[in-house]
């Protein structure tokens, strides 16, 4: 059964009546106008929305409609991370064309279900819209975080380390191989299925370990200049010191390209970076203490000036490579 | 200028630029990962979404950038009011074609942003993506309302009155007369520019004058339907109590069409429909001293009969038509 024979009223409310039961702080679950909710007391509210479209941000030859569920909250999980929110809740808006599959719109909301329940995220509402056009899945997560402890692009100063989590340049790989036909590893599973770093991100506030945080959803690069734009500051990264994913690198290096300009301007890692003054090294081990996984990787520090961002490669200094626009996977 | 020309995040920065500056509250505003907002004591968050979709919701050929903009932020103002939240900010998610001109995108903001700055709404974030499809504009609005002032759907009780407010039929005849070739009037500014019924629906529930509410965006006999079933109710409407639109019922009658039953069928209106108590009479007066426009009438009552939706015409009982789903431009 598709998309249009079912409609969309009779979709919303099936699709709604799979979602687990609300946390108690939903005083107005889906179904009505809109959603109502019990703040945390003195908890600061945290919103961002991001939207993933078919034939920018996903294939659905090289993606399961559960990936794009996932993917899709997960790209808001790992924006609320960097301003270290604890997520709550989110809503979905579902532009639909009416060719798909019911089953494949179910299998979708379980994608997106399953990560919202791993963090305790209540999906309060949503809304289905047809289209004539692609497939876009907007959803809009909110979040708290105590007062003063949310984290910015803003905050760098200069003497500042650069800090990175986990591994880059596994998902630009990553959709490298699955337009050369590939289907598994890790650099294919990190292009679907981005774990988005809350608990580190809430760590990270609440211990007040970091000055500035971004997610690396556009690519380190462009991280690196945002930072440094907002901040007033420079960045000098080191070229040898980046955690490049080794089967990123080792595809890279067959296909003679090199790794770290590759890694550099790669998108959606969703990993988070941070700005951490140099005497913070205290706290910073009381976030890694808790948050273990994944690690994190000192490469860089900010400077007093303003623009100047440079790569160091053994002493041979470059230019850092400009950012990433996400792939169109139907125009190229 | 295209947005293919100076590329999203360009655009974006541009379209943020033009906001007017956000209210104390917006600790941080647009630009960030995410924004963080200071709610006010005590008061629960309501937060919705909805979606406009170039050819579903309106077509350029009869409305302009600004108008687009007024309707995605209004539709979501009216959602917010149905349960009685007072508006107080909104995230703006652009899915956008290439080939839209710059200027015709800060169209669309600036009609946005009118709306938004009359009540009070600051825009705290946004979001652009490209698309091969239509437009999509996709607007989430967050608002707060008092502990246990909220109304929802489910709230009537059999011997409540129907009560709505302003004129109906006026957006339905309003989208005919466009495709008939009109170009003015207050059936096609209704169309165009929906008003939402902000005021009205946070004094209901301030001053507890009714007991269930839901706004008419797909019409007053899909509201009835929702709102009965939620209230376990059934509903009796008198046909010749309706406040049909003077001109949307002389559109009609010269067309050989019923008023009565087009104006119940017809959707995109955006007024409210509450269920009040018989005794309430003196807190329904406190709201009309308080709110005088649009005025209220009172057009039925709930009863104890669940599932059976009738419309009473001088004596003949007809059942309640079905809902509204939403015009597609393009496909008729």
């Amino acid at each position: 059964m598709t998309v249009a024979d079912l409609g969309e009223h009779a979709l919303l409310a099936r699709l709604l009546s799979r979602l687990p039961r609300p946390s108690g702080s939903v005083l107005v679950g889906p179904g009505d106008d809109a959603a109502v909710l019990a703040p945390v007391r003195n908890e600061r509210l945290v919103v961002t929305t991001d939207a993933v479209v078919e034939g920018v941000h996903f294939s659905r030859a090289f993606s399961t409609p559960a990936d794009i569920g996932h993917k899709a909250l997960a790209v808001n999980l790992s924006d609320l991370a960097a301003m270290a929110a604890t997520p709550r809740w989110a809503l979905l808006s579902l532009v639909l064309p009416g060719s798909w599959l019911v089953a494949d719109v179910e299998n979708l909301m379980d994608g997106l279900s399953a990560l919202a329940g791993r963090y305790g995220v209540s999906v309060v509402g949503g809304n289905i819209t047809r289209t004539d056009g692609p497939l876009v899945v907007d959803v809009t997560a909110g979040g708290e975080v105590g007062s003063r402890r949310w984290l910015t692009r803003s905050g760098a100063r200069a003497g500042d380390d650069v800090w990175v989590s986990g591994t880059i340049g596994a998902a630009a790989a990553g959709v490298e191989m699955l337009r050369a036909g590939l289907t598994e590893g890790l650099c294919i599973s990190r292009q679907r299925r981005p774990e988005p770093r809350v608990r580190l991100g809430v760590a990270m506030g609440r211990m007040r370990a970091a000055r500035a945080a971004m997610d690396l959803s556009d690519g380190l690069a462009d991280a690196l200049r945002q930072v440094a734009a907002a901040s007033g500051c420079g960045v000098r990264v080191d070229g040898n010191a980046l955690p490049i994913a080794p089967e990123a690198a080792e595809w890279w290096r067959g296909r003679s390209v090199d790794p770290v300009s590759a890694a550099l301007a790669g998108g959606e890692d969703y990993e988070l970076m941070f700005a951490i003054p140099k005497r913070g090294g205290g706290r910073l081990r009381n976030v890694t203490k808790q948050v273990a996984d994944p690690p994190l990787t000192k490469i860089g520090v900010f400077t007093k000036d303003a623009g100047v961002l440079i790569v160091d490669r053994d002493g041979r200094e470059e230019a850092l490579p400009r950012g990433f626009e996400h792939f169109s996977y139907e125009n190229r």
